[in-house]
């Protein structure tokens, strides 16, 4: 329902920008971005692991909310200028907050798109946080690399540096339970005719906001798509291919994939220490949590099986904001217990 | 956001029964409802503990969604016919939930709103799920009262039977932290200029999905106002109005005012147990929760204090399904410590 209205509000646009840079002009995102600790004290790490080297350098905040990242530069460096650049209406807040915080010598914010806005000079780093759910979610990644191409100078420093997107086969006992096994007799009674109305609506789309445990992994995770922000070009955000090779390590269940993210902040100085925000089940929880894709059976898998295949993330052609997430994958039994469904392919669009 | 493109999507019915209705064709709603054991079990124990009474009875099951209800109804008792009536599009799985269950010979489900289906009888009982958050909101209690004057018999009986309203002055630390004392110094910075923003964002409305620990109650509940199911009418609907008078128990600071409600169901036996279901902080939560109304400025109370004031709930003259909140509070203090703010008024929309 939510979504029929979405798509009544956004016919002429796209890239829905009236909505997009609409809910970042409330303050409930960014409130969610800056109660996330492990979020905001990586960025806090990066500048204060960078302070000298950050001395008089030009620095850019891509869609800096209302400012966190600009504020800590000004705190904890010294960097000539940064200019603070927010599409969204917070921008006339951030200057209030650049102000009471007495940054204003240093922190210019400017309230503009970030292909529109213009600057008197070339930058040495251009930092953002860009990354949606899945990494790429709503391509705010896309004016990153605009800014980059248009602002950033010969040898300039990008933060994040690189990217690696992340997938493990999982187990999801408690979801598939509430969503699915749920039906097989509530109260006594027999409500299995719901199940495939509940496998189109529950399982369809991926499940945003999943926090997986480390338990229910069924193999080690594998980095399966790594994005280098110095060379990715605009056209390659269309289709990203990946692999994996997942070898099981303990007889479970399996009932989906799950994905996240890591991001790395090289040093300004060679050899210096990289930082990296890690959004996997071994780090600390963020407002990303992670992302479930829910398979529409469970298969049970042995020790010594492997799961193999490929992902493929394509962007939408029309809502460009949008993608959809085909995974592919062939189950290679070593025991004869191993069901028949060893090969599946499923698309999850997010959300179109 | 959302709500801007709710209000586009509804524009020209302010019963907005196309997503209303078009909600309840999704499972989520319904399996959100079935999930919730409180509440489930409290309509499953009424037909139990009715069951010999219910033989040969005509029944009504108002907005049966997935006919749950009528199911126990065939299942627990011996009803000469149960009508299950659905409005949304779920009536066509309810049919076929009551043949899985072998029920087709009691249950019959019939597709339509409660103010256009056409029964061949009157009926000896109405049941219905009709409560909201806030008891009232969505306003589907109309279509029961509806119900109820052109099918119930003269001397039948309404599950539930009546419904209470219940207050109390509350503590709410952890809410106030996370969404207005966040701004004051987060990561050593000053971020007071968005305590405003955060004071309309967060405070305005009321928030849903509230749970309140019994030891966050600055003094004993109240049921400030008390609905008799066979005699309110429609149009007493429109505006409902309470008292209240607490006595504070214990020193605290004074956040805001917590909502829930109660209902009845009386026995069809003369003298037979009353079941009830309550949605408050000393029961086990279910899927309403309880709701909380923020004060814009919370007030220090002290032990001996007393809270007395008045509540109204008015309904949206033009969107019927939505109403406003207002409380007006007198905080009378026996000693010199309580600050100045001791009168208040606030109207919370609900959510127009
Ligand atoms: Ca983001
Ligand atoms: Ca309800």
């Amino acid at each position: 329902q939510e979504e029929e209205e979405e798509e009544e509000a956004s016919l002429e646009d796209p890239w829905q920008d009236e909505e997009y840079f609409g809910s970042y002009g409330m303050l409930r995102l960014h409130l969610e971005m800056l109660s996330d600790k492990s979020r905001t004290e990586a960025y806090r790490q990066v500048i204060l692991s960078n302070s000298a080297s950050l001395r008089s350098k030009v620095v850019m905040d891509l869609g800096c909310g209302t400012g966190i990242i600009s504020l800590f530069c000004a705190q904890l460096a010294q960097p000539s200028v940064v200019y603070a650049v927010e599409a969204s209406s917070m921008a006339e807040y951030t200057r209030q907050l650049v102000k009471q915080n007495e940054c204003q010598e240093v922190v210019t914010v400017l309230q503009g798109r970030a292909e529109e806005i213009e600057l008197p000079e070339q930058v040495d780093v251009l930092v953002s946080e860009w990354m949606g759910n899945c990494l790429l979610f709503e391509f705010m990644v896309e004016s990153v690399l605009l800014a980059r191409d248009r602002w950033l100078r010969e040898g300039g420093v990008m933060w994040p540096s690189s990217a690696a997107f992340t997938l493990v086969p999982c187990q999801a006992d408690r979801y598939y339970a509430e969503k699915m096994a749920f039906w097989e007799r509530p109260y006594g009674l027999d409500f299995t005719p719901l199940q495939p109305l509940a496998k189109q609506e529950f399982f369809t789309k991926p499940k945003f906001s999943h926090l997986i445990e480390p338990s229910e992994c069924l193999s080690a995770p594998s980095d399966v798509i790594c994005l280098d922000m110095y060379t990715i070009q605009v056209k390659d955000l269309e289709e990203i291919r990946g692999q994996f090779h997942f070898d099981v390590e303990k007889p479970g269940v399996f009932h989906g994939f799950t994905a996240w993210f890591t991001v790395y902040f090289e040093s300004l100085q060679t050899g210096g220490p990289t930082v990296e925000l890690n959004t996997g089940p071994n780090a600390e929880p963020t407002h990303w949590k992670q992302t479930l894709f829910m398979l529409d059976r469970p298969v049970s898998v042995y020790t010594g099986d492997s799961i193999r295949g490929t992902i493929v993330l394509r962007r939408n052609p029309v809502w460009r904001r949008h993608m959809s997430v085909t995974l592919h994958w062939n189950i290679d039994s070593s025991s004869m217990e191993t069901s028949n469904c060893k090969v599946g392919t499923k698309t999850f669009p997010m959300w179109r």
